[in-house]
C-alpha cells in the first residue's frame, strides 16, 4: 500500500467553503501517479513503452468535507488485476485519521495501436507488481 | 428528463488528446443545475431557502473518449428519491448518438443548521417534482 | 468584434463565494475559440493545417467579482497583429453592463516543426482577418 | 525570497502535450500561500482576523513549456507595498534552472465589511514583513 499526501489548495474550494467534489477525482490521479512511481513503473516509463492507461470508471463516496489548507492522506492499492482491467481503491483520511472519502478507479492498458495489452504475457514484471496484496 | 448540452473546451483536454476524465464530474453538475432550473428549483432558490445540497457520491463509467470541440448531450433524470437521498442518473452522448459516459450522483439536502431536511414534510412541492418518472 | 457568453458554473466559485480568478483565463480561451470560429479559422482548421498557436502572455485586471449563476459577456478583438505576435483584448461585462474584467493575451503561430509561421506570406487570408478593426 | 516547488500533474496538461497556461495562475496562488505561511501570516490567520485579500490583477509571460511530471520551482517576492496594493512577482524555473514563466499579481486587503484595510496603521507587523527586500 502506498500513501500520498495532498495539501488542499485555495482554488480547490467552492462557495460552500469546502473542497469541490470534482477535485477528489484529480487527487486519485495524483495518488495513482505516486503509486506507479513507487513500484518503478511511472507514467513516463509506460509512455516510453508506448502504453497508455485510460480511466474506464471512477467512483467516490464522500464521507466528510475537507477544507483549505488541510492535508489529506491517500492510501492507494490494487483491489484486483487479472491482466486486463486494473481496479484500484483509495482511502482518503484527514490529519485526525477520519476517512473523508472512499474511492475506486478502473483502468485498461493499451498499446500504441490502441489494442488492449496482455499484461501477463507482455509485461510479466508489471503484472506481478500489480497483484493485490494479501 | 432534461437534456443539457456541453461544448468541450480546449482546457478540458489532456495530453492523451482527449477530455480529461475529471471534467465529466463537472459536466454532471452543469446538467444538474440545468435540471433544477428547469423544474423551477434552481440552486439560488434552494440557497435563498437556506438549503444546501452536498454531493455524497458520484460514479462515472467512461465508454468513449470525447474531444475538443465536440458537443456532448447530457440527459439527467431522477433515479430514486424517497425523501432523504436523491439519486440522479446521467447519460452523455456525442453528436452521433453514441453513449460516451454513464454516470450517477447522490445528494442530501441540509438546512442552515446542517440538519437533514425532511423533504416530503417541509417542501412537498419539491418532493413531488423529484419523484422519478415512470 | 465578437461577443461570447459564459454562464458561471458552481465549480468555478471559491470559498470567498465568488468566481476564482483563475477561471477568467479559461473564459478568455473560450471567447478566443468562439472568435476564431466566427472568422472561419477555428482551432480544428488551424490544427488540420499543422498549426499550433501557443499562448505567450496573459493579463487580467479584475474590476468586479462575478458569482454563480450569472452570465458574463465577453467581447474579444484583435488589438495588434503585424504577422508574428497576435495581441487580443477582452472586455468582460455582467448582465448590468458593468465591466468585471479587462484582459489581454498574446499568441504566436508555429508550424508542425515548431517554426514561427510567416502569416502574411503563408496565410494571407487569415493575416487579413486578424487585422484590428479601425 | 521564498521558494516553492510544484510537481506538474497529469490533469494539468492539455492536448498540445504541455501544461495548460491557466494552471500557472493557480501555481502563483500556491506559491503565495506558501510565502504567507513562511512569514507567519497564512490565509487562515488573515481570515481569522476577518481579512480577505482578493486578487485585483495577474499577468504571466510564458517563456518555455512545462510537461508532466516535471518539477517547477517558484520564487515569490514582494515587488512593492505602500500599504494598500500588494504587488508580488514570481519567477518560475524548471529543474535545469531555465525560466519557464515570469508572473506578477496584485492584491488588496479588505476587512469584514469590505473596506480597504490601512495596513501600516492596523497591522504594522504585517506591513513591515511585506516590504520588498533591498
Amino acid at each position: 500500500m502506498s500513501q500520498y499526501k495532498h495539501t488542499v489548495n485555495y482554488y480547490e474550494t467552492d462557495k460552500m467553503g469546502i473542497v469541490h467534489h470534482s477535485n477528489y477525482i484529480r487527487w486519485m490521479e495524483e495518488a495513482r501517479v505516486d503509486f506507479l512511481n513507487k513500484i518503478g513503473w511511472g507514467f513516463d516509463k509506460l509512455e516510453s513503452l508506448g502504453m497508455v492507461s485510460p480511466v474506464t470508471a471512477v467512483e467516490c463516496k464522500y464521507k466528510l468535507p475537507t477544507r483549505f489548507p488541510e492535508e489529506v492522506f491517500i492510501d492507494a492499492h490494487v483491489e484486483e488485476f487479472r491482466g486486463v482491467r486494473l481496479k484500484l481503491k483509495y482511502i482518503m483520511k484527514n490529519s485526525e485519521g477520519q476517512v473523508v472519502c472512499e474511492a475506486a478507479s478502473e483502468h485498461c492498458f493499451l498499446d500504441a495501436n490502441g489494442r488492449v495489452i496482455k499484461m501477463e504475457r507482455d509485461y510479466p514484471e508489471l503484472f506481478k507488481l500489480l497483484q493485490p496484496e494479501e
